[in-house]
């Protein structure tokens, strides 16, 4: 754990390196499926290495027309496979009107899907096979495997679907595979993160966004309580009030305490962001509706003297980790549930995805910190023998140069902090932005719910309308 | 030596395994250029190795309009790039009109740009970045590189050309990285001479065609003369006067040498083909304007005894290696030049190159011969410790299924026996075949000549008008 908190430490947020997350919500009843594993090769891109590994992925056929009916493919991210599939409600929704045939597909390294089973992270030797490269070309052969295997499916049209990081996948899979997906939805997928794409201050800039705008006081009580972290943690007595007063498992014993502390609760702000859900939701712990206007009805006041300030903060943090009230204290190191592989993320983030973040204490909430890639660069060493290599990815995927490929709907929400990395303007005709005003981290793959506000239903209505289309297209070259 | 015969006779015939080869005739004089090197990751696609290794790339900008005027891109292939670039005119006859920089990049594991110097071919270990999808990526991050540091060539467009396996790294270029370069010319790339797209004994038919058009009795002598060298290496005296009548350098000395002698005929054969151009034109050896009309002259009866026969073989053999007539003896382990890295390209047949070939000896002159994956596998093994994996690459590469990719020209002679695993007809507006009829192997990439058939002349007023085309877009899209 103490790895865990030094890189998030150096990225100066929390949020800056765990990266796109999936925290859905309480699944809905989904249909049945079968698990199923297909052997491949742990290294694609080279023959010297002649290993394979088992690849687990999940498939439900029950809705799917035997005659060449779609298969909407969902491109597996950081986490468990039956998590996504599980929290994935909108395929398992559109799967009837479709005639489509589900399958999810874990992401090597993640789940049960280890190519070296329990040594995989024991060193960079054995992460070495573990990129989005690779990932993708397991995607691929899985998908003519399905095709070859499965009678009926010879030349069904293949969409692919994924979320967050698994929609940057799904995005990359049809610019790269575009002879295996027709098209792609690639939800809440912040595929210019990278680079100087994008200004490194929007992400934490529209977490705050989303806090000012749930309650007068909010966001400037957060940006305050900083501070008054910073004068508790100077004396003993200050750690042990903090300690008691937020209820942690583990007392803080030193300032370096406090700021694994305040990274603590910019991850906690960060995460509530991400899933601010019109709807009472389940995730790693239940959460109302609009968790964030929940949160700031105790951060009304942000001129209040530092320990009353405190006081409030905590009771916004214990909605997000205790609203169910069975928490009887606060482990700092767990700010998101446990299906997700962070152990892979981190290597990940270390290597390929490396998002530059930064906050400036003005356009947002929290304490200014540079992007300081150096830094990220020593740590990443120390951790895993390896250097992140920041443009790689550009070369690899375009950058914001992608005109040219097609098929592509990039969904965002407007109150995803991911967003700020994402497509948000239609490129091209069949490259296009749906943005969701109402929506945090990818909503739209949700399940249907009564109270989805009316922005996510017509949002989702479009990506059917544009599924059908690439569907019917594909019929008709085939 | 001895691996490489074994190599040759185990595919069944000679050019099974050497694939698309450059044969082209004298350099024209050419611009002048200057070498430069790069320092490229060794493995692009893991973070374990970091190791960096030279490439080599050769850059002429004479005639470059340096307001982001376009680049004309060769992606080298498997040989020494100052040989491709000295024989390949058409990128310098075009260079003024286009006002372009010409830029020629080596392969990785060719020429100088070994990854690990002497070890390069060592072991499977050392081999293992030795593949087309390492060469694509050295090529985007040398584009990359070229773009940012070059003054004013920001902004321009890239071109990607190249013939036979360079040609189809073109089109692959283009494919998995259209944001790096805008359109390309693949000229003679069988990028279907994998698994089942084409027939396998087509390359061979198309061969046995150039000689049966090329004079009365042709293909039918070379196909009885494969008895008459059976009936001779029967005894010791048959394979003494085999070595005498043919010149060869090291006399055989078994019925198994007389197979060897067999495939050195078929590969020369192959390689008439290849390079049957118009006019006079030097490559390892001189050679006459239609090489095959040239040696069919020695071959019009084929019903002589296997003596006689075999002595007008020598003679259409002698024209291939002695055309000068300096030879003293012809040696059977050169059939090629030597600027081609053959050890290199083995190993990518050995591994994602499966170019399945065969002989019925009925639709072709040769013995016949069937592809056998079996075979092939295990040679592999045995010298490099690798298999081979031929579904790979039309899973990486899409096979037939193209369609969605854009601004490409596949260009094809109707001579070329790579045509046989060509793409020869329109797919799609902007993926767009050419057939020069009365062309060998891309004749299109030569230099302008004054033999030169209208066919070949109007092909390259097609490529450049598409080529203008895309750089008129690219503009109009920056």
């Amino acid at each position: 754990m103490l790895r865990f908190f030094l890189l998030l430490l150096l990225l100066g947020a929390p949020a800056a390196l765990p990266a796109p997350r999936h925290r859905r919500g309480a699944a809905l009843p989904t249909g049945t499926y079968l698990t199923r594993y297909l052997r491949q090769q742990v290294d694609h891109f080279g023959f010297d290495e002649d290993l394979t590994f088992q690849q687990r992925y999940l498939i439900a056929d029950q809705y799917w027309r035997r005659d060449n009916g779609p298969i909407l493919f969902y491109t597996g991210n950081e986490g468990d496979i039956t998590w996504f599939c599980n929290n994935t409600g909108f395929m398992w929704d559109v799967a009837e009107e479709l005639n489509a045939m589900l399958v999810f597909a874990e992401h090597r390294y993640y789940g049960e899907s280890l190519p070296f089973g329990n040594e995989s992270f024991s060193d960079s030797k054995h992460l070495n096979y573990l990129t989005s490269e690779q990932a993708l070309a397991d995607f691929a052969v899985l998908i003519e495997y399905l095709k070859t295997t499965t009678a009926g499916a010879r030349y069904s049209p293949v969409i692919a679907i994924g979320g967050s990081y698994g929609g940057m996948l799904a995005a990359w899979f049809r610019m790269k595979y575009p002879h295996v997906v027709v098209g792609a939805l690639a939800a809440s997928a912040p595929i210019w993160q990278f680079g100087d794409l994008v200004p490194c201050g929007t992400y934490f800039s529209i977490v705050t966004n989303d806090f000012r705008k749930s309650g007068t006081g909010c966001a400037e009580s957060i940006r305050n309580s900083w501070n008054a972290i910073n004068n508790l943690s100077l004396t003993d007595a200050g750690l042990q009030w903090l300690s008691n007063t937020f209820l942690l498992c583990s007392p803080l014993k030193s300032p370096q305490d406090a700021v694994l502390m305040k990274n603590w609760l910019s991850e906690t702000w960060v995460n509530l962001a991400m899933v601010n859900y019109p709807y009472k939701a389940d995730f790693l712990q239940p959460l109302p509706a609009w968790p964030i206007q929940e949160a700031c009805k105790f951060l009304k006041d942000p001129s209040l003297p530092d320990k009353l300030l405190l006081q409030n903060v905590f009771q916004a943090v214990n909605l997000y980790y205790n609203y169910s009230g069975a928490v009887s204290c606060l482990d700092m190191s767990e700010t998101a549930t446990k299906n997700l592989g962070q152990m892979g993320w981190y290597y990940q983030a270390c290597t390929e995805m490396v998002m530059p973040m930064c906050t400036d204490g003005v356009n947002d909430m929290f304490e200014p910190q540079k992007w300081d890639f150096d830094v990220l660069s020593e740590e990443c060493y120390r951790l895993w023998r390896v250097r992140p290599r920041p443009s790689w990815i550009l070369s690899m995927y375009g950058g914001k140069n992608i005109s040219s490929h097609s098929n592509i709907i990039f969904s965002n929400g407007g109150l995803d902090p991911w967003s700020a990395g994402g497509v948000t303007q239609n490129i091209s005709d069949s490259l296009v932005a749906i943005v969701i005003p109402d929506g945090a981290h990818h909503l739209d793959l949700r399940s249907r719910n009564p109270l989805d506000p009316k922005s996510v239903q017509q949002a989702r209505a479009l990506e059917i309308c544009y599924m059908k289309q690439w569907i019917k297209e594909a019929r008709h070259s085939h």
